[in-house]
C-alpha cells in the first residue's frame, strides 16, 4: 500500500491548462481542495500570456485561500502534449496551437517563484483519482477520459506510466482492430479512440443517418440545434434505437480496450471519467453504457482479472486534473527523498 | 536511471522451474553468473519432490561455485503461473499439472534455508534482460518470449509490471481483432497468442497444407518427421514460400501487438526472447521476421514512440529466468530497505 493517505498538511499549488481554461487550486497534502479558481486561457494570445494567465489563476486560487507563495511547498502544472515533461518542455500541442518548443514548466516556476513540476493533463488526472477521488483505496489505476479523443493515464504503486518519451498511457491508441480498422483523428488505423470518442460517435451517427436510419434525433436537428454527443445522449434516454445503440457499440469496444490494458497492467482498478460520460449513474443511458463496459470485460479477460479487477466512475469531475497536478509535484518530492 | 549498474559483491541464487527442467545459478550482485546447473523437474512426481529438485539444483550450482548457502544472500524463484505472487502460491499452472495451491516459496525458502522470493518465470526473465541482458543500458523494457504460448514481462524504472492479481504483463492476451478473431489456447478471441506462437504457426500450417497449399515441408514430413516451428523455419531458410509466408505474418500480429503496448508503455526497449526466434539474426529467416515486426511498428505507432522505441533480441537466452529470478530477490531486498 502506497503512503498515499498519510497525513500532510503542507500546501501544493496544482495547475491544469487546457485549450479554453486554466484551473488552479490550493490542495492540502492528504489530497483535500483548500481553493480554487478558474480563468479563460486565451490561448491564441501565445505561450507567454498563457503563463501569465496560469500565474494569475494561482495568485486567485492563494487570494481565496487566503495564503502567499511562501506558504506552498511546490507546484504541479498539467497541460495537454506533445511534451517532453523530463524537459518540462511543450513540443507541438494540439490543443494550445502555436505553443511549439516552449519550456512552459520553468517559465512557470519563474512566474511564480516556486519549484514546478510538468505533467501530461491525463496523467495528473489519473493521478487525481488515485490520490483523493474514486481510486483513493486502490493501489493501482488505469483511468480513461472520454471526450473529443479518448486519453488514458496509469498509476501503479506510486510510479505514473509517463513512458520514456512521454507517451505512456496513451489508452486510445491500443489497436482494437487489426485489419480494416476505422481511422482516428491522429491518423492510426483501428485504434480504440476510432471507436469510442465524441469524435467517433458523430461520425458514426451522421453515417447511420445519411444512410436513412430512423431517429428522433433527425427532428431535433431541424430545430437548428448542432449534432453533439449531449444530444444523443438525451435522445438515447428518450428511448431513440439509434442513439442507444451507437452508445453500446462504443462501450463494446471500451470494453475489449480494457480488457487488452487489464491484460498488460492488471490494476485494482479501471475508472471512466471525462466529459463525455452519459450522465453515469444517473442515467439509465450512463447506467447502460458502463453494463456494457463490464460485461465485455467479463465475457473477454482472464477469469481471475476479470473477477477482481472493479470499472467505475471517476468522481472528481474537471478538478482531477488540479488536483492530480498538485499531487504530482508532492509525489515528485518524495520520490526525490528516497 | 537506476542503480542496476552499481557494483555489487553479494551473492543470490536464482532458481526457474520449468515443466521440463529446474534451472539453478548463483548470480553476483552485479548480474554475472557465478555458476549454474539444470536437473530434471520430475514435475509428475509432484510438487514436494519438485520442491527437492529445486533444492538439488541449487546445491550443485553452489557445489560448482565453492560455495555454501552461508555465502548467498537471498534466493530468487520463478515458477509458471497461475499463482499468487506476494502469497508465494503456485494456483493453477497449466505447465505444472497438480501443483495445485502449493505454497511453493516457502517450501523453497525451508528446504535452502535462506530468504526466498516468487515471481513469474516471464517477469524474472524479463527482468535478467532488464538487470543484465540486452537491455542493460534500457530504463524500461518490454519483453516477449516466443514458445509455445506468448509470454511477456515489463519493466518500468525497476517496478516489475506483476499485477494488483499476478496476470500484469501478459503480453500474449492483449487483443489484436476484436471481432472475428481465432481464438487461443486459454479460450480467449482474437488474443496476439492466438497469431503469434508455435501453437499458432502449425495450426496455421496444416491449415495451409489440408488446402492444398504447395509447400517443401510436405516432402520433408513423409520421413516420418513431425511438423515444428524448427522444420518451418529450416524450410523458410531453404526457400519454402508457404513457410516464409506465414512466419512473417506472424511478425506482422506481433507488430500490431507492440504498438498497443508501447503506446500504453512507451518502453526504452523492446526485446523478442524464448524458444522460437527462427535463427534469430543468423539466419534470413530471423532478420526478415524482426525486420517485419519494426516495419509494422514503425507504420502504426506514433511517430515519436515509433523513431524512439528500439526493437531487438534477448540476449541471455535460456539463462534469462534464472538470472532474473537472482535480480528480482536482489531487487525485492533493495526496495524493502527504502
Amino acid at each position: 500500500m502506497s503512503t498515499k493517505q498519510e497525513q500532510d498538511d503542507r500546501l501544493f499549488l496544482g495547475i491544469d491548462v487546457g485549450g479554453t481554461n486554466v484551473k488552479a487550486g490550493v490542495v492540502r497534502g492528504d489530497g483535500t481542495v483548500v481553493s480554487h479558481a478558474a480563468v479563460p486561457t486565451e490561448a491564441v494570445k501565445g505561450p507567454d500570456h498563457g503563463v501569465s494567465r496560469m500565474a494569475g489563476a494561482a495568485r486567485l486560487a492563494m487570494q481565496t485561500a487566503n495564503v502567499g507563495p511562501d506558504a506552498i511547498t511546490a507546484v504541479g502544472l498539467a497541460t495537454p502534449g506533445t511534451m517532453d515533461i523530463p524537459a518540462g518542455m511543450l513540443l507541438n500541442p494540439p490543443n494550445l496551437p502555436g505553443w511549439d518548443d516552449y519550456p512552459v514548466r520553468d517559465r512557470v516556476a519563474e512566474q511564480i517563484g516556486l519549484p514546478t513540476i510538468l505533467q501530461n493533463d491525463a496523467n495528473a488526472a489519473a493521478y487525481g483519482e488515485y490520490w483523493a477521488g474514486s481510486a483513493r483505496e486502490a493501489d493501482s489505476l488505469v483511468f480513461y477520459t472520454l471526450g473529443t479523443g479518448l486519453g488514458g493515464g496509469i498509476i501503479v504503486n506510486d510510479t505514473i506510466i509517463q513512458g520514456e518519451h512521454s507517451h505512456g498511457s496513451e489508452l486510445g491508441h491500443v489497436i482494437i482492430e487489426m485489419n480494416n480498422g476505422r481511422r482516428c483523428a491522429t491518423g492510426q488505423f483501428g485504434t480504440l479512440e476510432a471507436y469510442c470518442s465524441a469524435t467517433a460517435l458523430l461520425q458514426q451517427f451522421e453515417a447511420a443517418m445519411l444512410a436513412g436510419r430512423s431517429t428522433s434525433v433527425a427532428a431535433m436537428l431541424q430545430e437548428d440545434r448542432k449534432l453533439t454527443p449531449l444530444l444523443i445522449s438525451q435522445a438515447a434516454e428518450d428511448g431513440d434505437e439509434l442513439s442507444q445503440q451507437l452508445i453500446l457499440d462504443m462501450a463494446t469496444c471500451l470494453g475489449v480496450g480494457i480488457t487488452t490494458v487489464s491484460h498488460v497492467i492488471d490494476p485494482s482498478m479501471v475508472l471512466l471519467g471525462g466529459a463525455m460520460t452519459f450522465g453515469r449513474d444517473e442515467t439509465s443511458t450512463g447506467r447502460a453504457f458502463i453494463g456494457r463496459v463490464r460485461d465485455v470485460f467479463r465475457q473477454r479477460a482472464f477469469p481471475a482479472v476479470a473477477e477482481a479487477v472493479t470499472i467505475g466512475w471517476a468522481s472528481l469531475g474537471g478538478a482531477a486534473g488540479f488536483i492530480g497536478a498538485a499531487g504530482c509535484a508532492r509525489l515528485s518530492l518524495r520520490q526525490r527523498s528516497v
